[in-house]
């Protein structure tokens, strides 16, 4: 495919993308956001700031590059793009597997992060997704690159692809903006469990052999052969 | 614009308004309302008392005047506006740069209301819509202005546009109804997420430092130049 | 108008209140029932037991004497009426004044019937509503008079048109099965408000003279002068 | 009905009661299983592995044998059946009563299995279904027997049709799918409830010769004469 072709790709897979997140209840109003790395160029498209979920179509997403600058005169130049923009594009820059990234502010995520505590991994679901606990990133206020420098230290030779920003929130990443949500949907997931568990008592954990065990086959087998087949973005 | 047709455009965004306090689950059955401030004139739009959310069109919608009567002979007032009319009035008479108000029975919000203890601010989409903690308001019982007078005196001057009021639950204002509609949902997004930190133990409070940068950029930079980017209403 | 045409109102207005019950969550797969009086005659009308509630239409509705039996040849005759319909039957014989019945098993309200502790009114909603704290009836297993006896017996006299049968869940009353499903509606809303803020902590009464203030205008002026404004049935 | 009459009536309705466990909220993206026994022969039909609920029809179900090895050449036999296939196969192997089997990661029962208590029996409804208290199955890591075995070995002889395998979540049977799911919604339902009821305070257990009396009463004459009436698959 051609650059352009690899970008009106992008575009749609994102927006249908944010539809996801609004399905899931990951979010409210304008919050979250879902972006995904261009195939062949050093791009990426993101949502644009503050628009309702319901008048996000292709054309809407932005496109720019790993600076996290509008590339001028592309479709939807004219808005500006999320404003963790910056978070995104440090993470494109510094990790060179990940293709999707995905930012939201869900509930029982968004509590255990405002207690700074890792959520511990005492489901074999967080175990087959996650490898383990997911851990929590430094606290690091929008306007610099403390954020994704934050995201990139905790994540870099992690197995979880979901780090909790302290008092701030999940950011996920993935091999592409599909696999990002779904880690997106995952970890709150588990975070509504293991909160749950927590209040009845003293979950216990999984022993680490076990653990490895699980994520090994989960990320060997779980699925389908063709590599496509979890990555269908369903219609809502 | 003449002020029928500003009349007109209200009654249809307040209509519209509501079903978002439907979609975002904010309220039940027939409690809660939303009302919006006539521009150019010292006029009001709220919903009727007690009808069902499935049957409130534009033409349901009621004008009062910002003492809180019924302009006779408009279109709908053969009907009892919201039960809630006098408080929202006394808010417009009050506070000149408020044009819209929201009040709901959200259930975490109410919560909180109950205990009469301000949501404390650890999560930082809290410092960036409210500024700061959510504040409480008196206790106060529907009959006079009792209400309207523990709102305004609480958010007067204050950052935050939501107010628990002590046993009942949260009002919130905006810059019109829509604004004070993203509030009244932000509200019971971050009052459900702060219930959920403390039940998991205690969470770090963002420094006020923090807040008070986190509150700048975003009442300054989110969100598009074109001051309607946020205002347009979702179709439901 | 005539008893049959009374009777086919009542089957419709039956049918559409139990979608009520599903919109509202407070029913999962067949669980949940709505009865009716039927206005001129000593009859009711009231669901078939186990049937999914997308199959219930008002031909599905079962007519019963008030002594909980089928009436032979009536529309619908063939099937079971409701486990519960004897405690339904033995509500309209013994409280004239009723004229609808809903029973539930919605999450909340069950959890404070595992308890057998009251609902305490700590919410203005509620004090409107119920006109103080929601009664814990008796525990009763069906089978004989037992439940009907003991919602009669914990409602007659009391402001709450809701009661939670111990380790059972919530039976509310009202002038007709709208009013009665509004009632199991805002029974599961107050009790999930007042559970999540017995966990914050130690929520304020509201005092006596407030809850009757606020019990007796509600009654009194909320809604419209026309009756039946809030007796209309959303389509959903 | 034929051999060919049974499959093709069992992928119909295992694929209609996979769109139960989404609009039930019982799983998130691809989680989650359904199957069920063909009848007339030792042969089980279930979901394909990773797979979104959006896609999922009659011809997308995977015709597997009861040792959980895909029958060759049949429709959809190019793709992996779920990852669960060789838990559901032992049940069907070793239990000739069951005809239809669920696994779902469902927030409450996780939880409850997270802690590897049993979740106490003090609400009518779960005495009505399960006839007491939920236990607790063996911790179990996927990739032979062992959940399988864990699962029968639990559920054998108890009236329970709902198992929590330790920290990993529920499994249910039942006569055929649709029992099964009916038990995976049920024991979600009562998960919640006694986990708000346990935050609550101490519920009160139900007398075992109550719980005794209820459930002979449920699994009697709950329903409809016609044992199908309960089997109408919703449409969704």
């Amino acid at each position: 495919m051609t650059i352009d072709a690899n970008i009106a790709s992008a575009r749609l897979r994102v927006a249908e993308l944010h539809a996801e997140l609004v399905r899931n209840e990951l979010v409210v109003w304008t919050g979250g956001n879902v972006s995904e790395r261009v195939v062949g160029g050093d791009l990426m498209v993101i949502k644009p700031s503050g628009v309702a979920y319901d008048d996000l179509g292709p054309e809407d997403m932005i496109l720019c590059t790993l600076d996290g600058q509008v590339v001028p005169n592309s479709i939807g130049s004219h808005r500006n793009p999320s404003s963790d923009t910056a978070a995104h594009a440090y993470v494109y820059r510094n990790m060179p597997d990940v293709g999707g990234v995905v930012h939201t502010h869900s509930t029982y995520a968004v509590a255990w992060s405002a207690l700074g505590i890792p959520i511990p991994c005492c489901i074999t679901a967080m175990a087959d997704e996650f490898g383990g606990p997911i851990p929590i990133g430094p606290f690091a206020v929008i306007g610099d690159d403390s954020i994704g420098r934050g995201i990139v230290d905790t994540l870099r030779g992690h197995r979880s692809r979901a780090v909790l920003m302290a008092n701030h929130g999940p950011f996920t990443i993935g091999t592409d903006a599909r696999d990002a949500v779904k880690a997106a949907v995952m970890v709150e997931d588990v975070a509504k469990a293991m909160y749950v568990a927590r209040q009845l008592g003293d979950p216990d954990p999984i022993p680490q052999e076990s653990i490895d065990r699980l994520f090994a086959r989960y990320q060997g087998v779980y699925g389908q052969p063709d590599a496509h087949t979890d990555r269908s973005v369903p219609t809502s």
